[in-house]
């Protein structure tokens, strides 16, 4: 007998016949002998809507009632759930986060879990009962209703894995596993056995939608075993886990992309040390995430430092560099909306001579200009013109050899 | 400077035009220098909305996950309306039932109030803030989530009324007071300024369906005055409040009707100990509720039994009743679905002879049949024909000169 955790994103509670198809999943691992958390989000389409209603009552909303409102989601979907299993004959019980309890910091939209009690929820089990716990969500010290921005479902699932000593925590989504690439743009990609949390990570950061970063951090910190799947289907699944022998010998495991990019260039900065704050500063502070950012050898005690940002913020930013530009003495920015990342991942890469080079030549032949390099142990990252992401991901998948 | 509560029910939050228009009343009273509860009920129409999913997820739902359920919808609308609250510079902050909290029994669906906590409504008034509390909900000692059933809310807001010792309880709906009778009925109803809390508690008990009759009872066991009026107009109200002298002057204040009942005879009861008990004992098993009954004296050891049910009971009612007299060896059970109920009101009829009289006698001469009859120390109900009710309404009202 195990403990599994289940999570269940909005696309397997979309319905009322997904949520019955999510229940009958949930009976058949209850009734093969385990106990059983299941994490759920809202229904697709909900917290949209929910995003919606805020933003018609405010033009800014307070973050406190923004998620109150929006933690009502994943509460119709988990009494919902607990209503059908009940139905079915499954004792099944719903949990909220204040509920549970489960702690957060006060960080509104994107609180980070602190605590997750757990004598409730080992009381519950001890009955037999499966518990439906409300994924997204928490409270605060104060009993504040908290959440933990997109995607945080995965995390709540996780950080009851961890709480709890789960053997394992099952990701159901609408794939049915972690590709060597995004299974859309090349019909070679090929589903990963295993994969390592290093690697799963280096490839959600890289774009690949499948895990949330955090969840996968927090899976790593407490060793927790993941295994995405699809709630679809029986087939398949990849699980992630720690880094064994056989994944090493593998030294390229995946391509990502992300066209989510805009790169800004400051060119001609004065070389002195302060500068680069001056710059990302002002970034911080209106929430704009830089992703890449590259500085290169300074000449005549000039440099021109270049990085990315999200796409959707490229015009805040270009406006909020400019005047910090303008500040140090900065010749001019410039401002590209049309790239692209192209990203290889590989815990093998380590021990691996050539990689890089390999990467390089194989867009080279292609006529596929590298705009922006940026390495870590496991991954290489190259930012090119946004019209050559299909073309670099499949020349890139061939010449690792990642459709086997 | 007066502590001052306002329910606002479904009609007055259903969209986010009516949201808006209660938070500038909101801010209006608070901007007199008052210290502001308000108590919310959902959207109309989104508490149907969440039955009808309950009912999709399961033929018998789990009583615990329904209230869970049903709890988001004043969820909502409190953030909603804290949203809205704080968009326009008032500082205000929502409450569900496990943050103020709130404490009831565990009879989900139906759920009684014990206790109201003060300190975090003492902690958020002193800081300057509206506090926005979701009526309709509680939490159980176990902090599993209930509700109070349909018009919940106002038991709400006289309960927050009561523990706060608030200077007043407004109850904010879509008429503009408490009517000598129905004003869609008989257009000489007139508004009354002012009812007692037993004259009220009989007229909503009597069909009138402007307060819930267990709200009227907490208001006045705490002597909270309660404030009818319109969220859509400044004019009119009645103040529901403790007897007082220029009310004893009236004999008769208001007549309801109650056209939802059903009239059950059994007839040739045998009159022995324990029969009454062996016929209504299968009504309380299955929820079904009596109104009005009466027993005629007996004759010759034989008496018959005649009560009143809800029309959507009677198929039901009739079917234990008919079990039962059978048992019981009594002649047969006549049901009639065409019957309602006809009521005058007034604390004055405890020191006026007479009244019933002008009653049976009013009703006589439109040639109105009485059915059966039942007193109360300030109220006279009578059954009579269904299709008479507008007339007996009219002739009554006129009879004691209730337009003035």
């Amino acid at each position: 007998m195990a403990l599994v955790v289940q999570k269940y994103g909005g696309t397997s509670v979309a319905n009322m016949d997904r949520i019955q198809n999510v229940a009958r999943r949930v009976i058949k691992t209850k009734q093969a002998g385990h106990d059983v958390i299941v994490v759920l989000s809202a229904m697709a389409g909900e917290t949209d809507r929910l995003i919606n209603l805020a933003q018609q009552a405010a033009a800014e909303p307070d973050l406190r009632e923004y998620d109150a409102l929006i933690a009502t989601g994943e509460q119709v979907t988990v009494s919902l759930m607990a209503l059908v299993l009940n139905g079915l004959g499954c004792k099944a019980r719903s949990y909220l986060g204040f509920q549970i309890r489960i702690t957060t910091d006060r960080a509104y939209q994107k609180a980070r879990i602190v605590n997750v009690d757990t004598w409730k929820i080992q009381e519950e089990l001890k009955r037999g009962s499966v518990l439906v716990v409300a994924g997204f969500q928490g409270v605060d010290e104060e009993n504040n209703i908290t959440t933990l921005g997109r995607g945080g479902s995965d995390t709540s699932a996780v950080a009851l894995a961890a709480a709890m000593r789960a053997d394992i925590c099952e990701i159901y989504t609408d794939v049915d596993g972690v590709y060597t690439t995004d299974p859309h743009l090349y019909d070679k990609a090929r589903r990963l056995d295993r994969v390592s949390y290093d690697e799963m990570l280096e490839m959600a950061r890289a774009g690949a939608k499948v895990l949330q970063p955090r969840a996968v951090e927090m899976a790593k910190k407490y060793e927790v075993p993941i295994y995405v799947k699809s709630s679809f289907s029986d087939e398949g699944g990849t699980l992630v886990t720690k880094e064994d022998k056989e994944m090493e010998k593998e030294v390229v495991s995946g391509v990502t992309y992300d066209r989510d990019q805009a790169k800004v260039t400051v060119i001609n900065v004065p070389d002195r040390p302060g500068i680069a704050a001056r710059l990302f500063t002002p970034l911080a502070e209106h929430n704009i995430m830089v992703d890449m950012i590259i500085q290169n050898a300074s000449v005549d005690g000039f440099t021109d430092l270049t990085f990315t940002v999200s796409r959707k913020d490229v015009k805040q930013a270009a406006v909020l560099v400019r005047e910090a530009a303008d500040d140090i003495g900065a010749a001019r920015v410039e401002i590209d909306d049309s790239v692209a990342k192209v990203s290889i991942i590989g815990v093998g890469m380590v021990s691996h001579s050539g990689v890089a080079a390999k990467m390089f030549a194989t867009l080279a032949k292609e006529g596929i200009n590298i705009e922006m390099i940026s390495t870590s142990e496991i991954k290489i990252s190259c930012v090119v013109k946004a019209k050559y992401t299909e073309l670099a991901v499949m020349v890139l998948h061939d010449a690792f050899e990642l459709g086997k």
